[in-house]
């Protein structure tokens, strides 16, 4: 593919015609990532979530400085919630960043949540792929809130920080619930506000009764990301999570295991989408259908009924394979 | 079943054992649902959303107040974002609500996310009937959280009420987007904090901008949940909505709607599971996804090669209908 060459050379309009290409998943997608599936692989992909009001894109904005002292190329993808409702994704925290939107070193992308679910942590994986085969060195990705769509975003990162800040009252009681499993390095961020002591004290305490990975401690670092403050600290923390990975095998393990777990969600969203499309077709289903939604039978005993329908499954699954 | 029969007499310990059969998923699910089907459709669903540290807890604990003083008997599924890590729904919130503990025309229960993607939504809408079939007359499903998961739990609801605070800084921003279509009525809570104006004004300036019903303006109330003030209000609206959607039949139309997607959902599942279990052993699959794994082949296109490779895909679906 022409596209594919010119990114692989360098051209970063290419690079953006194609996230779009991915973004919109036209037909061309599966041949875009065959062609740059040898190219993959040489990034580190550095995960940063935690929620909203955490800071978390100043604290991306100040890494991203730290990494292009260093030398380093860094892409950024920025997942916002954002629905067809504001059309787009919210860009307001974008605009701290208007720095590095001058430096050719970084790629920044916003992507936008449009509801669709499963749809997200696709695309975005998809994307990282895409900066990684352009060579960048770090790849950020960025997402905002703490549903199951983001963690099943960061999923695919190498190294996970979680970012809290002191002050989200019993948000941080519920949050870090869902958080903790994933986070490898913990930020405290906006550590000058009052409480902060009490947020590591607790998450410290909370790692402490479960340890997660015998060869990795979760540190709790703190940082004031406005004020450049701890900003260092959190990348030295991540470049120690690296090794450890390195060294111990782990990160050629988790890739693996997240290749592979990608290619069984890619062939069950597959099989879905057309299963759908039948569905949607299918007289007999049609009539259940109704009966169901008068309330005159319920739909999971329905479900069941009609899964083990030997006649009617078999009919279905035999026009499976025709795409459309 | 004398399970459901007890339960559909009023014994209280019948539901809590019918409501962590349906958690479990054990397989008389089915025959359960099906057997209170015709017992459903009596109760009115209020669902109440927005982001941790809204104060919703406390608002749903007010609303109770209200509708128990009108003589309505209540039920309450309070969905918590927690983790096999912590083992179990986060009991801060529930604490308040103790009061209603003692009462019996209050029914509250707590349910986990545990990770499974999908499971929640699923397991809250069939304890929604449960408690539907029960008898009791309002079902408050309140959830923690803006993910896509909290999302697809408040789908089951009539009106849903969505609310915000001042002070959540640009969490407010990025959180208004995701809520901003399911919201029937919103909530301003906190409004004796400083920026509840501006929340408001914000709101409704976005409403104006995007009307989503006809038959209905979304009204933007403000309440100190903690104080009780401003509930009335908000219970009045609710109600507002309610005769709005029964006179003009949206009501119905929803539900109907609502439960033919159910059906759907349900049957997408169950070819889902089996088709995992599936490809697990798979052998062809097994060694394709070794090369995924290690890096020569890329997830995405090998995934659309196997679903247009008719021979693979006709024998895995001769199998499919196989229980296990």
């Amino acid at each position: 593919m022409e596209l594919v060459e010119k990114m692989l050379g360098g051209d970063e309009r290419s690079l953006s015609r194609l996230i779009t290409m991915v973004e919109r998943e036209t037909p061309e997608v599966p041949q875009i990532m065959r062609a740059i599936c040898s190219h993959t692989g040489q990034s580190y992909c550095i995960g940063v979530t935690g929620p909203p009001g955490s800071g978390k894109s100043t604290l991306v904005d100040r890494m991203t400085a730290i990494a292009r002292e260093k030398g380093l190329l860094v892409g950024i993808i920025a997942v916002d919630p954002t629905s067809p409702f504001t059309g787009g994704a919210v860009l307001g925290d974008r605009i701290r960043m208007q720095q590095h939107y001058l430096d050719s070193g970084v790629f920044i992308r916003s992507m936008a949540t449009r509801g669709s679910l499963g749809g997200l942590p696709r695309s975005a994986r998809r994307v990282a792929k895409l900066l990684d085969a352009f060579g960048k060195d770090i790849i950020i990705l960025e997402t905002v809130g703490v549903g199951q769509t983001e963690l099943d975003v960061i999923e695919a990162a190498d190294t996970t920080v979680v970012v809290l800040f002191p002050g989200g009252g019993d948000a941080i009681q519920t949050m870090k619930a869902g958080l903790m499993e994933i986070a490898d390095i913990f930020v405290v961020n906006k550590a000058d506000r009052q409480g902060a002591d009490q947020v590591v004290a607790e998450l410290e305490a909370m790692l402490m009764l479960n340890p997660k990975n015998s060869d990795w401690r979760v540190p709790v670092l703190t940082a004031e990301a406005l004020n450049n403050v701890g900003i260092d600290e959190i990348f030295q923390a991540v470049e120690s999570h690296r090794s450890m990975l390195e060294s111990t095998g782990q990160l050629s393990t988790q890739r693996r295991e997240q290749l592979k777990k990608e290619l069984l969600q890619a062939i069950e969203q597959g099989v879905s989408e057309r299963l759908y499309r039948l569905m949607e077709k299918d007289e007999t289903l049609i009539k259940l259908s109704e009966k169901v939604g008068r309330g005159e039978i319920d739909p999971y005993s329905t479900a069941v009924d009609i899964l083990s329908n030997q006649a009617m499954l078999k009919d279905w699954l035999s026009k499976l394979n025709n795409r459309r």
